[in-house]
């Protein structure tokens, strides 16, 4: 299972039991032609992918607005910034500024394990950091790991407690 | 100018004087088949548009979550429900459950106006009205008017401050 299926799974969980409003935000794309075969019916024919300009993932959660990026890579070693989008960055700058909740998900698919990482780091290793990639061990120390389970996939809300509501994690919900 | 373009241009330009963060979302669409003319050249040649599950609005505003969606009729009386997909509603009923602040923006092209209105209400009317619209004296009456500037073009944000912070509205900003 892929890291956005994983993500997209858990949302729904955690939207059916009303425990947060987080979507997936559609695939920025570029519509060149639309041919009307029939009535109502439009069929895009010609169309490309645009560069995102924010992150993938937003909503709420206890009254505060949340938003990240998540990012799985095949790498034992480290996660390439080049698999991050400058525009990406500028936005989780903003997002802190104004008040919100911001943060990466990174999956290592190699040990299937799965970390939250708050925004503000990554944006500092991003621009100051001596290298173009962030290493499994600083993922490891500056992150958390994201408790897996049946239902829901990802239980990063639970991460999200912890770090950024300041409170125990009850592992028991 | 659409109302949509008018969103657009303010959004921009509270994102560029750090007054809120705030994107439309890109309209949702499925892909079906896509073709590589050349290497790391994707063409889509066939996809469809979707129903949206959201808004079309959100972003975050003084630490809050705000999310709306934005709709103008040609009509001199009403705005009719149809144009609001059910899952709209559905999904601004969550963003109030978490805490979030919702409303619609509709424009009346005919008058030139463009009025807030909040979520609440509006749910309230699309499930328990009488009627399948919500009529130009109601917009008047629950929303109120949307300033209008060279900058930003709508000038929302004030009728957010008025009526989800509580606060005088500064015509000087």
């Amino acid at each position: 299972m892929s890291l956005e299926k994983d993500l997209n799974d858990s949302n729904t969980y955690y939207a059916m039991h009303n425990r947060a409003l987080i979507h997936k935000k559609p695939t920025p794309i570029q519509v060149v032609k639309v041919d009307y075969p029939a009535r109502n019916a439009a069929k895009i024919v010609e169309a490309y992918y645009k560069t995102p300009s924010t992150t993938d993932y937003n909503g709420i959660y206890r009254g505060k607005a949340i938003d990240f990026e998540a990012k799985e890579t095949h790498s034992a070693t480290a996660l390439t910034f080049r698999s991050i989008h400058p525009h990406q960055i500028q936005h989780l700058k903003k997002v802190l500024l104004h008040g919100g909740i911001g943060f990466f998900i990174i999956r290592f698919t190699r040990f299937n394990e799965t970390y939250l990482i708050d925004a503000g780091i990554m944006i500092e290793l991003y621009e100051n950091g001596e290298r173009q990639s962030i290493s499994y061990a600083q993922v490891q120390q500056y992150g958390s790991l994201i408790r897996q389970s049946f239902q829901p996939r990802l239980c990063y809300l639970e991460n999200v407690d912890t770090l950024y509501f300041k409170e125990e994690n009850n592992y028991g919900k």
